[in-house]
C-alpha cells in the first residue's frame, strides 16, 4: 500500500539540492510522484514541493522525517513534510455575507477542500446563516465593537488554539485584525479582498471601481499581515463589467469572483502548493 | 441599394426619445438595422447608437441629417450621423516599441480596422521600423526632448490638422502630451497604458507589478486627457502570470495584452460604439 | 411609482417595427428603459426585447397588453409581455449529483435567480440531498427505471401542470426525456450537458475528453428537444485542463463549469433574454 | 559562464529516475534550474523536462551527453539534450491566408520565437505576401493540384531535407499532407486547425459552428499525423461569439484564436516543453 506525502522546502540556492533530496527519498523507499521547483534569481532563494509515495509498509514516515531533518539542516531549509491524508484543521471566520462560506462548505462536502472544519466564528448570530446545516461543526458567535475588539480577538485566539487550527480563513470576515492577532496567525490566515489589488484599497472597492469606470473587476486572496491590503497575494481573478452595471451589479458579480478566488487559494494552501517568498508567494499550480 | 449609416446621440433622459428617433428614421426611409441604448440612472443621461440603412436611392443622407437636426435640438442632443463607408482619417504616433503599430497595420490590412491611415508620427527615425512596409502612408520623424517639446507638439498638431485627422492613436508613444495638446485632441485621441489601471500608475508598471507579486497583469486603453493615467477607460484586459515570470516576461506578456486591448478600443471607436460619459465611457459592444 | 415590464417579440423583418413598437409604448405611458434587437439576415427574422416602465398609476398593464395585441397582429409577432415582478414558477429536476442544484438554490436565496421554486423532482430519495434545507419547496421522489419510465414521466408532467410551472430545469437530471415529454416542455425546459457540444456527445463526455487529450473542457446549457444533445444552445463555457488531469479531475472541474453555465442560462431565460430562433437562440446579454 | 541546456526524456516509470538523473547532472557540474515531471498512471509512462546550466568552462556538453546516454539506456529512455542557444531550424508552410505567418514573423522578430527560419513554402506566388519583408529567408513557391501533389510533396520534402529543418509549421497551409509526408514529418510538424477539435472536423468549420449556433469558437494546434484532424493536441483556445456574429465574423475572430494558439504551440515545442504521449501530449507549461 502506498501512502502519499507532501514535502515543501525553501533555502538559499546552491548546486545539488534536487539531487540530494531525490536521492534521499529514493534511498528511503519514497517514490517521487511529482516535483516542482523554483529558483528566485532575484533573491537567490530556492523553493521546492515534492509529492511522494512511501512504497512499503516497512517504510516509516517518522524515520524518513528524522533522517530528512539532517539534509534540511545541511542546506538550511525551511521545510514541512506531512502525510496527505492528515487533514489540516481549519477555522472559518465570517461576517454578514455568507457567499464565500457557502462555497467553502459546498466544496468541503464534495471533497474538493480536503480539510477538517473545526470551527466557524461569526460576528453575527447563528440565525444569520439559517440556510446552512453546520452539522457537527462548532459555531461561535463572537460579536465585535470598537471597544470589545481586544476581548473578542482574545476569544478568537482561544478558539484557534483550543481547536488546534492549522489555518484560519477570513471568508469575508470584514474586520481588520489587530497587528497582534495578524502576527500570531502569520502564514496561516487567508483573507479574500473584494478588489483586484492594488487597484482599489480601502472601503467599498466596488463603488470605487464603479466611479472610476473600469471594465474589469476582480478579487484577491492573500495571507493576512499586519499591513492591511498588503499581504502576499496567493490568487487573483477578474470578470468583465460594462457601463450597464450598477454598483449592486458589481457586488453581485464580485461575489462570484470572490468565492472562486478564495476557494482556489484554500485548495492550493491545503495541498502545500503555496510557499511564502517574502512579500510574495510561490504557487506550484497543477 | 442600401447605404449603412451610424447615428450616435446622448442627451438628458426623458420619455419618448426612442419613439421619436425611430419614427423620424422610418419616415425618412431609414431602416434601423441595430439599435442600442443606455440610461445612466446616476446622471440621468441617455445614450444611443443606431445603425440604419437608407433604402432608396431617393433618400438623401444630407436631407436626413438636416431634418434630424431639429429632433436633436428638441432633445438637446450631442449627436453624430455618418455613412459607415466614410472612413475616419487616423494618425498613429509611435515610439521605440512597435508591437502595437504592427498589430494595427495588420488589422488595417485585413480590413478589421476600417480607417484611412493618414500619417505615422514617430520620435524615432524611420529605420527603427525597418520591418514595416508603410506604402503610401506619410511618415514623420519628430524627435522630442524636454527642451523641444513645445516645437515638436506644434509640429504634431500641424500634421493632425493638415491631414484632417479624425483620430490620433498613441500606439505606445511613451510621451506625456502637454495639457494644451491633450485638450486639442479631446475625445479623439486614444492611448494604451501598459497597466491595468488604476493598479500601477506612473513609470515601469510591469516592474511595479513584479515587485508586488500580483497574479494577473493587464493593460488599459483610454481617451487622453490632461490628467495623465486618468482618462475615460475604453477597454481593459488581463493575462495570468506566476512566480516564474521575470519583469522581462511581464513585458513580453504585456505586449500581447496591449495590442489586443488597443486594437479593440480603436475598432469600437471607429464604429461609433464608444460614447463619452463624463470621466467614463459607454461602450456598445456587439 | 414605476413598474417594470419585459416585452419580447419576433416576426418577419420589415421597415418600421422599432418605430411602431416604440411609439405605441410611448403613447401608452410606457418609458423604454432598455431595448435590444437583432435582424437575422439569413432567415429574415427580427427579434426584440424591450424593458419598459409604466409611469403612472393610471397606466394599466392589461390595457397596454390589449392594445399591443393589435400591433402584434399587424406584424405577425410571436410575443410576450409580463411584469418583471411576476416571478416565473420553476420546477427543478435532479439526480444523484447535486452541485447544480446547490448553485441554483444559493443564487435563488441571494436574489440572483428571481423565480419561485414550486417543486424539486428527484429520482433519488430525499436523504441524498441531506445537506440541503428545502424549506417550503415541495420535494417529489420519482424513481425511474426503463420499465416505469412512462409512469414516471406522467407523474412528472402532473407535477409540472399542477404547480403551474413556467420552466423546468434539468439540473444534471441524467435521464433522457421521451419525445413526448420533451415536446410538451418545448422552449421551457433547460438542460445542462456536461460537454462542450458538439464535441463529445453521448455517455461519459469527460472520459471521452480525457481519451482525446483535449486542452479545454466545457459544458453546454440548451433547451431540451426530442433530439438529444441537439437542442438550441443558450450558453457554453470552458476551462483549461492539462495532461495531469485525470478523468476524476475533469469531472471535478466540469462541475464548476456546469453550474455557472446552467445558472447563467436560467438567469437569462427568466429575464426574457433568450429568444428561440429555429435550432439556435438569440441571447440579449446585458 | 553558464550555458543553458534542455533535457527531455520519457520512459517506463519506476522508482529512482529523478534521483538518478539529478545526481548524474550534479556530478557533471550541471545545475538544475528547473525540472518538471509527469507520471502517466494510465500507461505507466514517466515524462521529464530539465533545464540546467553547465557551470564551468571545463564542463563539456558532449561529455555530459555521452555519459548520460548510459543512464538513458539503463532506463530505456527516449531522450533529447540540447543547448538552448542552438536554434531549431524551421520551415513555414503557408497558403492564401497569412495571419498566422504574420504573427509568427512578428514574434520571431521580437525574439519570442527563438528559432531560425530556413524557408517559407507557399502554394501561392510571392506577391500574395507583398506586405511582408522576408529578408534573407528563402521563399519557395510550390503550387499544388490534385495531379501534381506527389511532385509538389517531393519538392517540399527536398526543401525540408536540404535546409536541415527540425520543425515544419503548417501556418494555415490548407492542404492535407499525404500519409507518406505526414509520416516522414512525424513529431516535427505542427498544424493549426481552425476549429475547436473534435467539434467541427472537415471543411469550413466556422460555417459549421454558425449553423449549430454554438456560443464559443476555438482553434487547435496539433502534431500532424496521417489521420487528418486527429493528431496529438498541443494547445487549444476559444473566444466567445453571439447570435450577431455572421460566418465572416467567425472567420475574423477565428484568425485571432488561430494565431495565438499556433504561436503558443510553436514556442512550447521550441522550448522542449511538448512531449508526445501516444495520441496525446504532455505540455510542461511555465
Amino acid at each position: 500500500m502506498t501512502d502519499t506525502h507532501i514535502l515543501t522546502l525553501s533555502c538559499r540556492n546552491r548546486p545539488g539540492i534536487v539531487a540530494r533530496v531525490a536521492t534521499h527519498l529514493f534511498l528511503h523507499d519514497a517514490n517521487i510522484q511529482d516535483a516542482q521547483q523554483f529558483d528566485d534569481e532575484e533573491t537567490g532563494r530556492f523553493f521546492m514541493r515534492v509529492r511522494f509515495g512511501l512504497m512499503s509498509d516497512a517504510a516509516s514516515p517518522e524515520k524518513l522525517r528524522g533522517s530528512f531533518a539532517e539534509v534540511a539542516t545541511t542546506f538550511g531549509m525551511d521545510w514541512t513534510m506531512r502525510p496527505r491524508r492528515d487533514k489540516q484543521r481549519v477555522v472559518i471566520m465570517v461576517s454578514r455575507f455568507d457567499h464565500c462560506l457557502t462555497d467553502i462548505l459546498y466544496r468541503w462536502r464534495m471533497g474538493e477542500l480536503d480539510m477538517e472544519i473545526v470551527g466557524i466564528i461569526a460576528n453575527y448570530p447563528r440565525e444569520t446563516y439559517a440556510a446552512h446545516e453546520f452539522g457537527d461543526i462548532p459555531f461561535d458567535y463572537l460579536p465585535i465593537t470598537k471597544e470589545t475588539k481586544p476581548e473578542q480577538e482574545a476569544a478568537v485566539w482561544r478558539v484557534v488554539q483550543d481547536r488546534g487550527a492549522d489555518l484560519v480563513i477570513l471568508a469575508r470576515y470584514m474586520q481588520v485584525l489587530s497587528d497582534d492577532l495578524a502576527t500570531k496567525l502569520a502564514d496561516r490566515c487567508i483573507n479574500i479582498h473584494h478588489s483586484f489589488l492594488p487597484g482599489f484599497k480601502g472601503a467599498k472597492p466596488y463603488h470605487q471601481a464603479f466611479e472610476r469606470g473600469v471594465k474589469l473587476i476582480g478579487a484577491t486572496a492573500h495571507y493576512v499581515t499586519s499591513d492591511l491590503d498588503e499581504g502576499p497575494i496567493i490568487e487573483q481573478d477578474v470578470e468583465r463589467i460594462s457601463h450597464v452595471d450598477t454598483p449592486d451589479d458589481l457586488v453581485r458579480k464580485g461575489r462570484d469572483i470572490e468565492r472562486r478566488v478564495l476557494s482556489r487559494a484554500i485548495a492550493w494552501h491545503l495541498d502545500g502548493r503555496v510557499l511564502r517568498n517574502g512579500s510574495k508567494t510561490v504557487v506550484f499550480r497543477d
